[in-house]
């Protein structure tokens, strides 16, 4: 479905019946993926479990009215759990009633966030953040979530979900029955992964079947612990449960904490960008898959109505998710019906007994967050960007370990620091070459790559790079270098800028140009520019530089040659 | 004198005779400006008015010996007291015995991330600051500052200068001798400011002495003022004073809290960071006019040791500033020598019999800080980017507007996020043309400004950005656009990007490559790339994309044109 202008519920009135099989398949894979993994996050972001439930609720119905992708699947997500638990934990006590009102509260400041920027179109912020340091706080934000839990796995209490939680006490008690409920769901989940889908295809199933299945097993091995729990009454020898889920929907959630706004504020820009970047990313993979075009301020309003639905249900801040909406993608999703579809069966299963829930055992819960995080540990990006470049490489590194040594808020401020160094380190030093024309044609190019002529007293250099603030200063820095290397043995009387590869020329370059012609000036130095591209010349048109200029603007680098040369000549020839 | 190989000291190994002269007379007239300025700052720093002559004694020197600007005059600075201020407001009261521990704690931090900053090389950290939004910063400072000075110049109790300070109480009570001095100072001054140089040219003076004597007038201003305090006793009618300043040298400060380290960390990184940019765009342009070579990491190490220095002396934050620097260049300094002899004239005065420093009227200093800052309220770079590019002067006008809404710490951060935001939104708008062939001729040019042929099935688009984190998503949106805009009549089977104005691929946008490479494949359309530049194909080599490429790499987009279109004819003549 080719949709290049959507609009909220186009996909409705185009719906046909022809896609509702697909929907409907695909709504209830997600769902059934959705129980465990949404009770699991609950537990990363120190909340019952039922929460994630709720949060998978009526968000994926507000994003199926407002949203712009078709295959999104809206709701908890690993990281974001990591944030809500980080940003709560110095306000809270994990499993306070207000530690559920806060979380709630931080759903709807980051729905309002969200909203804004949605409003305001500002949805190019994303870009802030490189892919490397993308995977670098990927990485570092799994390795802190599996990290925390281990306590639950090995059948301590379930501790509060915080950074300080990284610095395991070495003499953890370790409750037997746990460890080899939690050690053996572990296991089996990893031999799930590794050999599932090849079984089953074995087995005769088509590979996207195959693979669909696969991605059940988190769910097929959750109930068949619960079921030994019930069969071995597990929870009397001590494994931690679910514990009762209250039966029936969310209510209306309308308990605020007046004395929060401000506390809350600051997370919630930080967990506002990290559920738009991860929502975009997963979002934009399955448009490209599916033709289709996605609307950045779409899809922010989108996640800002999802997370005011978060906020209204009691749960907590909600994004799309990769790997989620990919199996959404791959069981056939079409439209937003199949996430409609999810939503009511998990509804559903919220309405009907409830009492089973109560004895899903919170080590195999455990296990389910530490499979799924493994997924999340994916080293492609680092090798090649070893290969490809050493500073993104680095970038990756030094995200991973901000996120590990200062926590995951701490990491969403690296990687935007280090994103942006990556790019200003590289501004600062520009490609700019010394051209000589290349014997008898029109074509001029870098000396030192080729034998070219030059003419005494005329520089030409080529400068290959946009001039903006962030490299304006290191490119006149290198212009005045080469200044002083070309006039060793006769002062330069022409510099001419060869303006090819440059696209673009920011305030603060226009600024650095019109000060190197007055000191240029000065020197009794000539400036002029050649090849300016035409957007570029039009915008020089109006400024200054142009009227103040010290020499001419030439179309190419040959005339400026032709040109200058003979003039210098002449003068020469005056002079004997 | 032409430095190309600056070192420690380097300036005095290579000392000539002739120079001596201008170094003198420089270092007299700077420390004929630098009392009364070096007071008033102290002042904006919320500090007894001597701390400013501490601050302009050691560090200077330190400078000398470590920095590589042989015209920087290193000492307290407006924006740098304010932001002094701003760090200590909320820590302790202005005037106690903590604040001024605290002040020196801050340059002692300041200064080690200056040299620390210095010995990790990463000097090209300053290019995060675009020059519209340097000017937004120093327009909203300046305000702020004068502001600031309101209640002394009009005569009641020297406030604590916060921010808050910007909400004058209107019944504010008037000190009527006071607001006699303080404004018969003010209008004297701006007087000063715009006739004076004239006057003294008028007078025979030359053009560069007139000028050094106009900047003297704050100094003249403030004696002749002192002279009137004293013979009228109007310290006895209640117009404040310095007081008593303590004779003798700064003895070397070793108080520290030691439970402010912390609290002091971030807004020194802050301070240094502005201590930095402040610094180096003075030292820059003069450089460029005496045409040395400046080091950014040597000069963050003499900003650093200078630092360190005023820590020792019992000070706060500075650093280099233009508009003493340029009194310095234009009195003659010819090497950090005139710094040496500025220093050591302060320390004289300290020694000296200090009495009549305790005289100089507050509402008379008040006044010279309101006429220094005026001269930094420039709206030259506002007019130009209003013409010129109206996302800077946003930029701009909202920096500004942060400085004053939010204060000057929070003006630093907005200031680096609107630079960057600025960045990446241009980034989002990559330009992309779609190539037609210029008729018999090997040239291609954008269809949109050029009539030129296309061929059904192949096209041919030139990217003219370098591709990285901030637009690759834009550009593969593009792209896709472009395509299905191509398609209408006729399947696209061949892709070309004309990749001439690509000067960088980052990693981020490597990938971006590979996947468009891998849904283009699905999509039985082939990728090819041509004109890639000599740098940007060596780094693709290192990677797979060229391997997995679904099309070729040609030299030329003729080439591509030659080889696809011919290609493309023959499939049809097949099938027909």
């Amino acid at each position: 479905m080719n949709s290049t202008t959507p609009q909220w519920l186009g996909w409705l009135k185009r719906y046909r019946r022809s896609l509702l099989a697909g929907d409907i398949s695909a709504g209830v894979v997600v769902a059934m993926m959705m129980i465990p993994q949404g009770m699991a996050y609950a537990m990363v972001a120190g909340l019952p479990p039922v929460a994630g439930i709720y949060a998978s609720i009526v968000p994926p119905l507000l994003y199926a009215l407002f949203g712009s992708s078709m295959t999104q699947s809206v709701g908890p997500m690993a990281i974001i759990a990591l944030m809500t638990a980080a940003a709560l934990g110095p306000l809270a006590a994990p499993g306070s009633a207000l530690y559920m009102v806060l979380a709630a509260q931080l759903a709807l400041v980051t729905g309002v966030v969200l909203l804004v920027c949605g409003l305001l179109r500002i949805g190019f912020l994303a870009n802030f953040f490189s892919r490397p340091v993308m995977s670098g706080f990927t990485i570092g934000s799994a390795l802190v979530i599996a990290w925390g839990q281990l306590p639950a796995l090995v059948g301590v209490a379930l501790p509060p979900v915080r950074l300080s939680s990284l610095y395991l006490p070495i003499h953890l008690p370790i409750h037997l029955p746990s460890v080899l409920l939690g050690g053996g769901a572990l296991v089996l989940l990893l031999a799930a992964r590794v050999w599932l889908a090849r079984l089953l295809r074995a087995l005769g199933l088509g590979p996207g079947a195959a693979t669909i299945g696969a991605r059940l097993a988190p769910m097929a091995v959750v109930l068949g612990a619960t079921v030994l729990v019930a069969w071995l009454d597990l929870a009397a020898a001590g494994v931690k449960t679910t514990g009762a889920v209250p039966a029936g929907l969310p209510g209306l959630n309308l308990a605020l904490s007046h004395g929060h706004w401000r506390a809350l504020l600051q997370p919630a820009l930080l967990i506002a960008f990290m559920v738009f970047l991860i929502s975009m990313s997963a979002a934009q993979t399955l448009a490209l898959k599916r033709q289709e075009k996605l609307h950045s301020n779409l899809e922010l309003i989108g996640l800002g109505a999802a997370n005011l639905g978060s906020a209204l249900s009691g749960a907590f801040p909600v994004t799309g998710s990769m790997s989620r909406s990919a199996v959404n993608f791959s069981a056939g999703a079409n439209t937003p019906l199949a996430s409609v579809i999810t939503a009511l069966l998990l509804a559903f299963a919220l309405v009907a007994p409830t009492g089973w829930l109560a004895l899903l055992p919170l080590p195999v819960l455990a296990a389910t967050i530490i499979v799924a995080v493994l997924g999340m540990l994916e080293l492609a990006t680092l090798r090649t960007a070893l290969r490809y470049d050493r500073g993104d490489a680095l970038a990756l590194v030094a995200t991973a370990g901000g996120v590990l040594a200062l926590g995951v808020e701490a990491g969403v401020v690296i990687g935007v620091v280090l994103s942006m160094g990556t790019l200003i380190w590289r501004a600062s030093r520009p490609h700019i070459v010394v051209l000589g024309r290349i014997a008898g044609t029109e074509h001029f190019r870098d000396i030192e790559r080729y034998p070219g002529d030059t003419a005494p007293g005329l520089l030409l250099l080529r400068i290959d790079a946009g001039l903006f603030f962030g490299n304006v200063d290191a490119v006149k820095a290198r212009i005045d270098e080469e200044l002083a290397a070309h006039s060793t043995h006769c002062a330069t009387r022409h510099l001419v800028l060869v303006l090819s590869a440059v696209n673009a020329i920011d305030t603060s370059a226009l600024f650095g140009l019109t000060e190197l012609n007055a000191l240029l000036r000065q020197r009794a130095i000539k400036l002029h520019l050649a090849e300016v591209k035409g957007p570029v010349l039009d915008r020089l048109k109006t400024s200054d530089l142009l009227v103040t200029l010290n020499g001419k603007v030439f179309l190419s680098a040959a005339m400026a040659w032709d040109e200058l040369a003979n003039e210098l000549a002449n003068e020469l020839a005056t002079q004997a």
